[in-house]
């Protein structure tokens, strides 16, 4: 494998209380919304937008599957649009404290278009403290 | 053609201030929080919840894509999930006041199972009232 | 309800030999290979282009659930994407003959662009031949 | 990051010409069909089933958008659905000779569900003979 991970940043993010929809034909959905947080690490800084949310599904054969859409804003002021899609199963015995994901990134003219032309993998993990998620986000480098 | 069109209920939403992304690879983004509304028809009743939003775009080719993401609650207590998506010119020489869309409907067992597994057809249209939108739903049924 | 449906053209697609994937965690999964086929119609001529397919799944809640991925070739020499999906019940007790659909259509520069700025709806139906299908497309109009 | 790649099995995948849709609202738009190859690997064995394409982008910034989708079998029998997503820059001077990808898996009942459940990272290769794509999979492991 010729594929590296280079640590780009972390996203910590506040969360709120789960609004059920329950049990559909996908699974049993939740809705977990976006309250804020922040961006830290080497290539990128700035905050968490409050807004959207990640409607994740507990699927019929058991995996979690995640799909965030929210948006973040760097440090010089970039409005960035994210969309954090992961599958695995989360924090139960048949899996571990984190799960992978795949964030997509879309930047404004006079953003960080590498976030845009990038590929990236995420790890995502429940917060020491409640209502907190972490998603450590790797770019991931073809050589 | 035999495809019919059924008035079912009309989502009446309240939208906040626009978040402006800009110009991306995808074309000019915002981000439309929504705030909370009403759905009243034949059909169904009961409220749009609060979260959630139109991530939409005008792309390079000047049509206008809605992509929204929501939930609302019927009178009888289920929250269903809605991803309602929409092309067309909006309100411009181009185009007229309305924008057709397809909204999709995810349903928890003991909720109205139609709106699951029917095909839906929705009127969109920027209500008389500031932050405010209307989507007109029709169920269209196949003879 | 003011939006209107203008009939456009119909697709008639020769299919083969369906494959099965079988029972997944979204359903019972099939796929039916595009052989060709022909576009015929007040706003648009032209022919099917073999490959692609529809992936098409029963749901779990018995609906239903088409994806198609396909080309065309307009008369004037376009070739154009189509994404064609459906939801509904199929020729069953529960449903008709046929199925409401929305195709999306991907055109280059120099083709018919109102094909893919515009909004779409499609009434899929088996065709009287075997391995043939046919989807009456009409435009939608917001007045 | 303790995310961890574990090497999987190897897609060779035999394309045919490219059928070229153009510039289009979304980028440079060509399709490439598959035509069959092999699936080899510590994980996995099978063949790569003929049909289906990637249907591939090369955006207005740049970046070429890959999706495939397409069928395997594996050497039991089980015939599994694959869609395959990249993004990246693709043997440029801007880019390296292979491109990430996340595949994701659809499998039936009696089939490998780990490839269902498991989150996948691909690295995309041209092959050293003409007419011949690679994809280097792994699974993502988090710890």
């Amino acid at each position: 494998m010729a594929l590296t991970l280079e640590p780009a940043f972390t996203l910590t993010v506040e969360v709120g209380e789960p609004r059920e929809v329950g049990r559909t034909h996908a699974g049993y959905r939740r809705v977990i919304p976006i309250l804020g947080g922040s961006v830290d690490g080497p290539a990128l800084t700035g905050t968490v937008l409050p807004g959207g949310a990640d409607w994740n599904v507990v699927r019929p054969d058991g995996a979690v599957h995640v799909w965030a859409r929210y948006e973040i804003r760097s440090a010089d002021g970039a409005v960035i649009s994210v969309i954090n899609e992961g599958l695995g199963y989360f924090d139960t015995p048949a899996g571990g404290v984190s799960m992978p994901t795949r964030p997509v990134f879309e930047v404004p003219e006079g953003g960080p278009t590498w976030l845009a032309t990038g590929f990236f993998l995420g790890e995502l993990r429940v917060g020491s403290e409640a209502g907190q998620v972490s998603i450590e986000v790797s770019r991931v480098l073809a050589i």
